[in-house]
């Protein structure tokens, strides 16, 4: 059976999605050691974003498959129950054999957000980037929109050593204003290691006047990490809702 | 001078506001350390209510004196600066000499947020009390009725060595429905030791059909804490802003 669920987490204390011989605090490594736990059964999750360290999840969906069929209810709330209490599941469901989290997903949302009020709020300080100063969102907003569509975001990927394919479709950058903090919206097909990241600090660096919105297409021509932005902070980012 | 200043906190690492000598994990120790550390001057920082450990506070006002006169926006910084991230100052302005942040204020207003849905939020876990299961609001707002207005809250009192007058004027409470969360929301002249965190447990015991809403002024006549329900844990409640 496969099973599908959407799970989420908050990431501050976890070294990312995907499980690591070095160190058991990975979601991933959460998720399968307590299936294992209250089932008996090994299985791999599969989730459709590998998030990175310190990122979070609001919505990140994951399946696994099971040789028994257990009832849905009773499994999803042992699960929680066996899971730590930054990690959360829901929405447990048997999908179609060939269903795979990441392979299947049509778009992900993803979500930065940067404190640009000057106060600092101590309830947010965990998931937001603590920036603390005004930003010139028209001039992100000019930045932002060249990069929609599909493009080869070399210039934007932060594993060096890539060899596939950088090409990916962002279908929509939104960035507003609420509550003291600047929210960015990125919805597409799929994205780079760290891609989210550095598209963010170019923007930053766009908003601070360091860089200038009209430079963003040379970026995107270069096809180097290094004419791009800086990689802003993990914190800040939440992996919203995928959609299949 | 007399200096008044808001104060935030994420209340989950401290043992509450008072300062306390076998630990320096209160925020009253805190403010007080690193004023010290970035002025010289030994100060003691009143603050409009002494919340419980765990207890949390949106907009606590507090107010010290010291003999110099410092610029505001400075110091403000540097205290910032110098205080752990899960504490944070602003609005810090002179006051007059003889305002008092505990007895000057008129009204404080705290809130208590109890999840009531099934599915846990990762992200609210460190400020609600994950109850998980519905409640029947109507009969709890009845109850809650019966204990505005002035009354003698022995019954609703933590500390019984307490000597002092336990009569005390509640303004209102008020419940409402947010997002899987019952959030009440309690106004009033001051509280006594736990009582926001007693009448909660009282009310939840209402909510889940323990107790009837009606038997609330047998509780208050009774200057019992036996007859009232049990304390809802902290992490639910904060200090949402004081008036003067």
């Amino acid at each position: 059976m496969n099973y599908g669920f959407i799970v989420s987490y908050d990431g501050s204390r976890y070294e990312g999605w995907q499980r690591q011989t070095r160190t058991k605090d990975t979601i991933q490594g959460k998720l399968e050691d307590t299936l294992e736990r209250i089932t008996g059964a090994k299985g791999q999750v599969i989730g459709a974003g590998r998030t990175d360290a310190g990122v979070h999840a609001l919505g990140q969906y994951a399946n696994v498959h099971l040789q028994e069929e257990y009832d849905l209810k009773m499994l999803q709330d042992a699960w929680n129950r066996a899971l730590p209490d930054d990690i959360s599941i829901h929405g447990l469901a048997i999908r179609d054999e060939r269903f795979h989290s990441r392979f299947s997903a049509v778009e992900k949302h993803y979500r930065y957000c940067i404190r640009v009020g000057a106060e600092k709020n101590v309830f947010r300080r965990r998931y937001v980037w603590q920036l603390g100063e005004a930003l010139d969102v028209e001039a992100m907003r000019r930045g932002a929109a060249f990069l929609t569509g599909t493009h080869d975001f070399t210039s934007f990927c932060g594993n060096r050593h890539f060899k596939k394919s950088a090409v990916r479709s962002i279908s929509d950058i939104s960035l507003s204003l609420s509550g003291g903090e600047l929210i960015i919206d990125y919805r597409g097909s799929g994205f780079l290691q760290n891609m989210i990241r550095i598209i963010t600090g170019t923007l930053v660096e766009i908003g601070e006047g360091k860089k200038k919105a009209e430079q963003m297409p040379a970026i995107l021509e270069a096809k180097d990490r290094s004419e791009a932005g800086f990689t802003a902070p993990p914190q800040g980012l939440v992996l919203v809702d995928v959609v299949y």
